[in-house]
């Protein structure tokens, strides 16, 4: 096969499988190559994807190594992608009754999810994650492509209890907007003990709900390794959480003028994009 | 910018826009390049799609022509994928009281998901298909992996009315595994008048869900362009739906003997993979 073919089929390859370690024979092998043209492959691969600042493909040396596209965005598209997704969330028409916000759209957007799904792969892609979790319902569309980008599995923890699921393990929480004692659960075989767990959802206005979340990855006897939401009301000031991230802050709403404030969360700054 | 760098940021942009028309003017720009060299990479790009049968690149003549990047799988990765995922649902380990199926870490896991997404979205890939509709809790998951394939936006009905959806359409229908009349709902801007839906779950018994979808769409004065699922309970025999796709059927469980039997459902031979 010839390199231009080689090129194309790797990168395809790659793309589906991110944080995926493949090794230099496989290639040699699927495309009947030397492997020293294999890396000189690779190696145009690497340099294409560092010069848009939008992938790394990291070389593991030795006799167990091979490369890894990790999926990595830089400063400049996170900058630009939370500038005019803020600035999205600003439609008035968003605002619902009760300080409410309507995102289904975003969260329905596969080219939203795309780039949300990258972003917080990127700020995580060297944190040891396990699995991401979120409960239902629209953190899952979040969950989903976080994992799809870490190549981790997702998981669910529902509300109600269902015949679907088997045996599960529950806590209670503080719902802050509800302003009541709720419950949730996960399935005990959806999470293995001692994993690192990333929790995402899509809002966060007091924060009772991840403190839901934080309880399951306890109870599972696993560790937090980060809190990302792709909302924040700002102006919720009690917040039941301390170290979050999001991705977008909404600052104001005012139902009755119809005015809703929205800029990048502190997710821009306190993601590391350095190693480009 | 050379080929070789060139032929890999193009995999890799296309890859990321399903089904969305890239004008040669636009490469020829990006790469600072003559059109007819941009020819001579996407002839590339569609030749090693084709030849590993897992995309279609399809050209779009004229002056508003350009290129479409089509996932597309052929007839023998659908049937290798079928069958491998077939015979993990045959795991007893799967078997919850009552016939159910614990199906939960398949649609958590994203490789898994990036097969079923690319093999409906194969089926449905010319149907002029503007929106994916699901059900939540569990067909969430489904209805993402399609819509991304597919590049359309996916809704989600619920059960239950939520403060964060505005307003909302509804339709009662009978849940035939509870045996007693539900209600769904979607949000009245989730899904524009004379939509084409496809109806995606992750479960079908009885079909009584479906029929709720098949409601909604009606409702939206839209148009079912196909139902799909993922696993389909053989053994229920009187189906509330008539025209369906299952990917997987299972034909038996016996929570007793522990036994649960699954195959390819008709999904493989009422597809047509000949475009390749």
């Amino acid at each position: 096969m010839k390199r231009s073919e080689r090129l194309v089929d790797m990168t395809k390859y790659l793309m589906e499988r991110p944080h995926t370690l493949i090794s230099l024979p496989f290639f040699a092998k699927r495309y009947d190559a030397a492997k020293s043209s294999i890396s000189e492959d690779l190696a145009i691969l690497k340099h294409t994807l560092a010069s848009n600042q939008d992938g790394i493909l990291e070389t593991v040396a030795g006799a167990a190594g091979g490369v890894r596209y990790i999926p990595y965005l830089g400063k400049k598209h996170a900058e630009n992608y939370l500038t005019d997704l803020s600035s999205r969330i600003e439609d008035p028409n968003r605002i619902l009754p009760g300080g409410f916000v309507y995102l289904s759209d975003i969260l329905g957007n596969t080219q939203d999810l795309r780039r949300i799904g990258e972003l917080i792969a990127t700020r995580y892609a060297y944190s040891d994650v396990d699995a991401v979790m979120t409960v239902e319902t629209k953190g899952i569309a979040l969950a989903q492509a976080v994992a799809r980008y870490l190549d981790v599995p997702f998981v669910i923890a529902r509300k109600r209890s269902k015949v679907t699921e088997g045996a599960t393990v529950s806590v209670n929480y503080i719902s802050s907007s509800l302003d009541r004692v709720s419950k949730m659960e996960l399935p005990t075989r959806a999470l293995k003990k001692d994993s690192n767990v990333l929790i995402v959802d899509d809002f966060m206005k007091g924060g009772g709900t991840l403190t839901g979340m934080e309880g399951l990855v306890k109870e599972f006897d696993s560790k937090i390794v980060g809190i990302c939401v792709l909302c924040e009301a700002d102006f919720d000031k009690d917040k039941l959480v301390e170290d979050y991230l999001s991705l977008v802050k909404i600052s104001k709403i005012d139902t009755n003028k119809r005015i809703i404030l929205s800029e990048p969360g502190n997710f821009l700054n306190r993601t590391d994009f350095s190693r480009f």
